[in-house]
This record gives C-alpha cells, structure tokens and sequence, in this order.
C-alpha cells in the first residue's frame, strides 16, 4: 500500500504535535518535509530524530515535489491563506491550524481557491475530533436533549502563557475563545447572529498593558433562539479546565474535565481527587489524532470534511464581532463583519 | 421561657412554606395570627390543623395587637412596603418575602421606617442559608479561592408554572433571577455596575404572549472587575437544576445539586443516577428553618441581620436594569434605576 | 383525631433519638411515660423539655394504663424480650432497638407472645427505612439488576466509640455488624447458609485487651448461591462511612455516603469536597422518622411489619456464627445456631 | 543509539498487546522475532505488517541469536519456566508474563537461574504500571492513609470468556484473581499469612461443569493484621469493573473505573453517565507501555525490577492456596503451599 506523504509548514509547537501523533498513530504516512523560514538547528536535530526526511526554509519544495499528498499548514495565522491558495494550485490537500486568517476577505479567496481546486480540505478544531466532545455532539444531534436552548463553555487554561505569546497571539478572541466558537456553533446546530463580549485583564495587569485581557466572556444570541454562554480564563491555578453544557427542551448534556487519576483520598480533612490534566496536550493528543485519521480518509474515501473552511470562517467573523463588542460595549451583529 | 409570638401575613404558597418550617422546627415559636384579605375556607381549615390560633383578613388585628412579637411578610409584592411602614410603627419585628418592592421609592422609604424605628428587619434571600450555599460563600470570603472573577449561576426549575403565576410574577428577572443577582453580590463581595440580559420565549411560544421569557440569561459586570453569568429556564425536566461556582485568582468552588437519594446503577446502557431533589420546597426547607432561627436570634441577640432591605433594594434594581437591558438589547447602568 | 399514645423504655441514647424524631415529625403523638430504673435529674429535666408527660423507673406504670397504645423498646439489650413479653400481655404494639436479644431461646418466646398476641411489632433496623437503602432495595428486588450475585457493604464509624460502651456492647458483631447483617438479607432476598468471620483490634490494641476487635469482616454464603462481603471499622477518620453495593446478573447497584454539602473546591493541590456527615443520626435522622410512620401506619390501617421479630431473629442467629467464626477461625453454618 | 532487539516468545492474544505497544511507544526497539510452534498464516500476516522481522516456530532461533536482547515470554503458563531458565542460559533478559507457572518447585528454579545468571527479570503485572494504580500504591506508601486495615478488590470483566479460554486458564484463581492478589501485596506492604476463598458458577452452570467458577470471592489474612477482600466475577455487564480501596488509620484512598467519556445526561429518567471502558485492553493499554518503558530502563541503566520473580511466586502461591480453601471450604494458611 502507498504510503501517504505529508509535509508540514511551520515547526514551533503546534507543528510537533501533529508531527508526533503523526508518528505515533499513522503508520502508513511519510512525513517527507518540515518547512520553517526561521527554522533553527534544534529543529533540524529533533525532525530527524523523528524521522522527518527532509528539512527546508522555502516552502516551494513542498509545493514542486508531486510526490508530496498533503501539507499541514501550521505556520503563523497571517501565512495561512497565502499557504492554502498555494497549495490549491500545486494539488495538495490541507490540514490548516486555526485560526483560519485574521482578514475576511483573504479567507474568502482561500475558500474560493479550495472549491475550484477540488482539494480536500480540513480545518484544525481539533476538540471536535475529541472522543468527548464527539459524544456530547452525538447527544445532542441525535436529539438526546431535545432542541438546544442553553450552551454553557468554560475554558481556563491552567496558567499565563509567557507576555510575547500574548503579544503576537491576536487577542484572547482570536487565539483562545475562537475553539468555544466554533464548539457554540457545533453544538447549537444554528448561526450566530448577535455576540455581546468583553472581560478584564484581572490575572495579571501586565495583559492590559499589552492591550489584551485574560478573562474574557460572551454572550452568543443564535438564529434558533438558543444563547451561548462562554467564560474564558488564563489562569485556573487548577490544571485544564474545559467543560461544556447544552440545555435543551427535553434535558441537559454535559461534558466533564478529564482527571489526572481516578484516585480519591479521605481523610480528616475532606475528600480529595486529582486536578483535571493540565493541558490541551495532555487532554487533546487523542484528538489530533483523531483528526488526522479523519483527513487521511478523506483523501482515500472522498468523504466530506466535517470542520470546513466555512467553519473557520464563521468562527474568525465571531471573534472578529466579539473583539468590537469588547472594545464598544455594546451587542454586535454578526452581519457587520464580513 | 418565653415564647415568640408570631403572625403571618398572606395565606398563599410561601406563607404555608413558613408555617410548616416554624411548627416543625421552632419549638418556641407561637404562630398567634395568619391574616389575608381572600382567606379561603380551605386555609383557614388548614391554618387551624397547623395550630395557628387566629385568622383573620384585616392586618390590622397583628399590628393592634400588642403580645405579637414579630410578623413574616409573605402577601403580594405590592403590599411589602406598606406593611414594612405599618410594622415599623407598630414596633414589630419583620421578615420579608422576595422581591422587597417593584418600586424603587417604596422601597427607599420602607428602609428609612426600618432604620428610625430599630425594628430588626430580615430579608428572605432563604438560598442564602442554605448548607450548600454558606459553605460556598465561606470559603469565597475566607480566601479560599483569592479574589472572585467569575460567578456562573445556573437556576433551571423543574417545569413551567401555570400561565397565571407567569402573568402575576412581575415578570422573569423580578420573579426568579431576583435570587440569582442576590447570591451574584452575596458571592462577589462587590457590587453590581452594569448588566446586560436577555432571554426568549422557547419552552412554551404562549410565555411570550404573555409578555414574559422563559430562558433567559444575564451578565453582571462587578466594580472588582469580575463578571457575573446567570442562565435560567423555567424547564429543566430534571428537577431543580441549581448551581453556583466561582472562579477566583487562586482556584474555583462550585455548589453541585442534591440528588434525590445516592444510589447508582450500573448496566448495558450506562451508569445512571436520581435527579436532582424536584423544586425549592424540598431542595431549600432546611434553609428556610436556618433563616427563622437567624431572625429569632436577630431579635433575641440584638445581632446583625446578613442579608437586609439595602439587599433587598440592590437586587430589585438589578432585576430593573435587567429588564431595561432585555427590552432594549443594550448594557444598563444600574445607577440609571434609582 | 385521637392522638397515639406511646411510652419510651428507657432513656439512653437511642431512647432520646427517638423522641426527638417523633415530637418532630409525628404531630399526633403523645409521649405520655419515659421510663428508666435509672432515670438520672438530667434526663427528667430533658423529658420536660421534650413535653413527656410522665417520667418512672417502674415500666408497671406504662403497662397498666390502658390509655398507652404503643412501646418504644430502647432499654440495655438483656431486658428486650421480656418487656416484648409483658407488652404482649397487656396488649401494646412495640417498636423494639436491635439487638432483639442476645439469647435464641428468649427470642422464640418473644416471637411466640408476639404472634399469639396480635399486637403489631416492628423491628428496629432504622437503616432499612433510609431513602438511600429504600431505593438500592427497591431497585434489586424489582430485578433491576437481574439475581444478586454479590453484595458488598462497608461500615466505618467515624470514630472509636468510649471504652465503658465497648465492654457493654455485646461485641462488635452483636453491636454494629448486625445491621449489616440484616441489610445483606434484606438485599439477597434469601437465607444465609455459613458465616466466615473475623478481624483485628487495628484501631486500639486496648480494644483487644477488652475482649473485642475494631476492624471486622463477614463472608456470607447465602443459599441462592450469592456472597455477602462486610467489611466494619469503628474508626473511618471521615465522617459516617457506610456504602452498599449489589452486583447482580444484569448490572450493579450501589449507594454513596451522603457528603456535608454538595461544595467542590478546586486549586494547586486538587479538588476537594466535604466529608461524609459525621454520624448515625446525621445520616439516618430521616430513617428514623420514616419508621415511625411506618409503625404507626401498621396500626392505624393493621399492615404488615416490613422488619419483622423474625428478621431479628435472623440477624442475632448471624452475630452469634460470626463470633464462633471469629473465635474458632472457620466457617460456620448458621444452623449451627439455634 | 542502538537499538533494543526483542523477540516475542508465543504469538497469542497477549503477544499481540506487547508487540502493539512496542510498535506505537518504544521508537527504540526492533522486535526481531516472534516465534510460535503453532504459528498461524494468519499471524506471520499480522506479524509482518507490524514490522517483525522474522517468524519462526522454534525458540532457539532466538537464544541462539546474540544480536537479541531480550524476551518477552507470552507463551502459554506451563512454558514460561523452561523459557525463562533458557534465556538465562542464553543471557537474554527477559519479561515474563503472569502467572509464572502452575509449579512452586519449577518457579523457584526459574528464580534460581534469574539470580546465578543476572538477567534483568520483570514479572508483568502490568495492573501495577497503571497510572491510577501507581498514584493509588505512591498514597499508601508514602503514608497518606496511615497503615493500611482494609484493603478491598473488586474485578469484574465485562463477559464470559469463550468455555475454550476457560477450560485452559488454570480456573478463575490463576487466571484472574492472580492479579488481584498480586496488587493486595502491592497496597498493604505486607506478606499473606491465611487465604480464605470461594465462589459459585452463578453466570454460567456450563462453568460449574468445567470445573471452575464464574464469580469468586479472598479473604487474605496478612501478617500486619491487616485484611483483603476481593470479588470477582466474569460478567459485569457494564465494562471493566475494576475498583481498589485502601482504608488505614488515616484515612481511605480509593480507585474509581475509568469511563468511556465524561459526558452526562440528564432527563426526565434520571442522569446517565457512560459506562467504564469495556476490558483490560482499553483499561491498560498505557500499562503496558509504561510497563516496556520500566524493562528497558532495567537493561540500559541497570535498576532495579519493581515488580520480581518473588512477586510472581507469592501470587501464584496465594492463588494455589485460594484453590484449597473453595475445594476444602476452610482457612488455608499459605505456608502450607511451597
């Protein structure tokens, strides 16, 4: 059987992930180039310790090489859609990191670019892949819950990333609450039509110096009538804490953090368990990988992605909307970004 | 010793709620009067099967009556101010039911009785005594999650009200979510600056032709910077679906529901468990005794009332600002309510 | 109405337990006589308090008034089957506090008066009448887990009760384990056959130098074939630590402790949550109210006993295998014990 | 760096998880062998497309290769002595998988050969490289419960194995409970002096007629007075049902199963969680990987076998006592089984 050959654009964090789980999981790919403009000796040492054949700065040879199936675009945001159009025309299916690009309009031309290519295309919300998460959506789809009216999200990360990640991070609508968006749409089975947002810079003021908060809020008014709830923080001092509700007209569903250990101690003091695991690598590997078998099979199969470039467009006009939100304080309708 | 003599104005569901807690639990309690203008037959049967002494339909018997210590307010919202005013003069102790007053100016002039008189004055926010709900808030205000940013309460009852409770009730915010902005400024020890709120009519479209929604949501914004996100539904289908967390600059607590009994069941098709206990009478009773045996100490002792009128007037101009916000998609001030 | 006249024999703990709940919750009660042949002030003044009408040290008195209807049996363990005896002849129903006896031979006599008599008898395992057990033995006998195959209880006092109550207490089989004894046939629904028994005194060698153990364990080969594991400690450390759990042919059934409160803090060091209530009476308070109304249903409306002089017989015929087994290391079969 | 050869002695089902978790986890080892004299087409399939190297049907292809490292022994029971004294005539290290053997005289030969040759040796209980084992065994030891008094086990599998796997497991005391009484070991710190044990054919009466039994139930007696208590049987009907608890002086630590998801679902019916994942395989997978992980550690960097050959002994030694005590229905002292 052929192996599927793969490329991956970009080498910092997120490109080794999908670069381990890619090893780890998928026997049956070739991992044949790593691309990164800036790419240091430290990544050359560690992609050939993973088996990676061939390291670049220049993405054309990804591009050039017909053997080549499939880049992973994890590359910094504003690279993505040049990357997509690019790929489109050289033939390779795309696995694109969110979020999909800060400008609409860009993400339009990607998004015409994928449809006449006829590419495969998925788009990385990888907790939609998550075993839980797919669970709660099951329930709900399935009408387990009746019509969904209340979506509750609580995402905390366990602590402050470092200030020059904040700095280049886009915003906390950008960089983090983008995955509870896309998650409210997944879930709601409806289109945001009005978002009311703000939050504080309440962990740490240094956050509001660099002109971005680290506990944030939303408020998603749907088509349907239903209403997101979404609480965000970059601090829970207490591991990853992650969890989701949809309320609807016959019950409710919720999906619960994941425990280090399922061990419980009593004593004179109380009970005690574990924290939740502390991170999205902790709580996500089995996603990402999840989602890369899910691309690997649309590329064999010809089957429909289930996270679209629409999907990652809606989500950036929703982090877009929420941003203004912030920034004027009042409920913005999603129509006004696009 | 002796005894407390007590009378109870208005013979409604909430004034049976009372009796029934004072006759099981306060033995030193004497309940010489229950008195309501529409005093049916049946109540009255009741009221006697109860051991109350008297009734009546003119309040003026308690207030007249010199051997009557204190009196439970427990009659129609628009008669509380009026009889606070009357109680004040005649020098009896008094325990209001929710909301104070719909009116912000009754309300100002109920306090002002209140303070010249010395009369001792409990409002009865009873979720505030509630074992679960006490232990949250002492250990919020004993540090032990740092400083407050995020209070998510969730207030599901288990099924819609009769459509003449809901043409009666004021209205969703003043009914229901009263209690809910009272336990937001009970656990954000701060105070309410603006709110946004909202909500629709999906358990039932005749709720809106009513005037009124049945799910509806709010976010409070605290001067401490936290914010508050309140979500609620007249409709469950799971019992009382009621609990709190607050997330804080050093960890989080949360107040689960009390299920109905601890048993659990395990086999092919899951693990399943009892509903949460069905709706307030049985989920808060005990926090009802709690609250009369802090009103008799309040009046035995000379102590201070914890949750009192300015309580009261705080959370029916937040239930005002609410409405406001609702009805006209916008963030409210609560200083324009005065 | 007319009331329910009952007396109380003997004034030790229990006894007060039971006036307590039944001045509480059963309105239609008059306890007209405690009585006690050491009846210390203390517990006169207390009975005052309590509204008892008469206090003795005779029992003469409450058997020859023919106003008393009923006899709460809560005197010392040696004393039960012949107060069953004479309350038999003067014609009063009897609530009686396990043990039923220590002596088979009594027993027989008692149960003998009893059923000639026709007076209503029921027997006091309180914990049968929790709602918690209620429900575990509603759901295994309505075949909700098919046929019981196993049953595991635990029992863990919170604490090493005083010295002077171990040495009177008839052993750990006879004074805690029998409850147990009773809940396991109650969830088997058959008989036991053998007994395999023993322990340790772990918690306190001095608990061993009085002639008992404070850590004990039961097997129990019921004659459906089903096994009963117990396990019982006289100090948990956390609170009352008391858990059911039936596994049968088509799934498994299991009742948690009931925490303090439904309060779960989350920090660095994990998530807590409060102990399980302290003590008997805080968990079985409710029990004990409900069998009082189910003895006083039994003679208002002549139903059967659901906890019969039988089932004491049964569970005192266990105690007494399981100490053989303890002392002798081997399994016995409990006709043995006769 | 070189790479660890390893050959796979026996190309069963438990030969299969070894050779899976190498391939995804130990990057670093080539499995160069697996041999098997009833080796099947259908194997040397699977073999090859797992990237073994070579199949074979006589062991001495690979204790005669110097290139190989080491062994893991998946072979069936009464093979695994003969194997291991071979591998340490050979020098090859070897990891052997449960039970050691049927024969007390053979295993302490085995021991023997282990100890004069200097192989590294480790017996895979793998239930002990569970991370929740791990965390659970790290509390009691590093004192966080006291000294442990109770020590309760519970392992139900989801179903009956086929009666083929059952006629050759060597009965439901060396097949399963082995586990069991190897992690009885592992919490209480402690040597078993008395074993008391029993069961019935109550899934299946086919079992009862092959000689074996379907649910089982240990006492184990050890020296610190402390006390086991473990049931098992082979249908839960709800996943692996594999719970730990460990009461001491200070308190109790307890290991909860592991469920499909986090999801919940509450409705009109009550709340519905998923059940435990279904067997050993999804239970354990990281297990065994962390189980390799050990092994190689033990070769590379000469440390010591968490788990032994000793330990291997005693739980076979405690299982052959556990089969006395349910065929003579008494206290089996293990001294008596050397």
């Amino acid at each position: 059987m052929k192996k599927d050959v793969v490329a991956i654009l970009g080498a910092g964090r997120i490109a080794r992930v999908h670069v381990e789980m890619l090893v780890r999981y998928q026997r049956n790919v070739r991992i044949k180039y790593i691309v990164d403009p800036y790419l240091s000796e430290e990544s050359e040492q560690w992609a050939l310790s993973m088996g990676i054949e061939q390291t670049g700065k220049d993405a054309e040879i990804v591009f050039s090489d017909r053997e080549v199936d499939s880049v992973f675009i994890c590359s910094p945001t504003p690279t993505h859609c040049a990357y997509i159009i690019r790929a489109c025309e050289a033939g390779k299916h795309i696995y694109c990191e969110k979020p999909l690009d800060s400008s609409i309009r860009k993400i339009h031309e990607a998004i015409e670019a994928i449809q006449s290519s006829g590419v495969k295309f998925l788009m990385g919300f990888m907790r939609r892949f998550d075993v839980n998460q797919q669970k709660l959506q099951r329930t709900v789809a399935g009408g387990g819950i009746g019509t969904p009216q209340i979506i509750r999200l609580c995402s905390r990360d366990p602590a402050l990333p470092p200030y020059p990640y904040i700095e280049s991070s886009g915003g906390i609508f950008f960089d983090s609450m983008i995955h509870d968006f896309d998650l409210a749409r997944f879930y709601a089975g409806s289109e945001v039509e009005e978002i009311y947002a703000g939050g504080n810079a309440l962990v740490d003021p240094k956050v509001g110096e660099l002109g971005d908060i680290d506990m944030a809020f939303a408020v998603l008014k749907f088509k349907s009538g239903a209403v997101g709830l979404i609480d965000l923080s970059r601090q829970s001092n207490c591991g990853y804490d992650q969890r989701t509700e949809v309320h609807g007209s016959k019950g409710t569903v919720h999906m619960a953090n994941v425990p280090e250990t399922t061990v419980v101690v009593r004593n004179e003091e109380g009970v005690h368990q574990d924290k939740p695991v502390y991170f999205f690598l902790e709580r996500y590997a089995d996603a990402f990988a999840q989602a890369h078998r899910v691309f690997l099979d649309m590329i064999h199969n010809d089957t429909e992605a289930p996270v679209t470039a629409y999907d990652g467009l809606q989500a950036v006009r929703i982090a877009k909307a929420a941003r203004i939100s912030w920034q004027e304080n009042r409920p913005v309708k999603l129509e006004e970004v696009s």
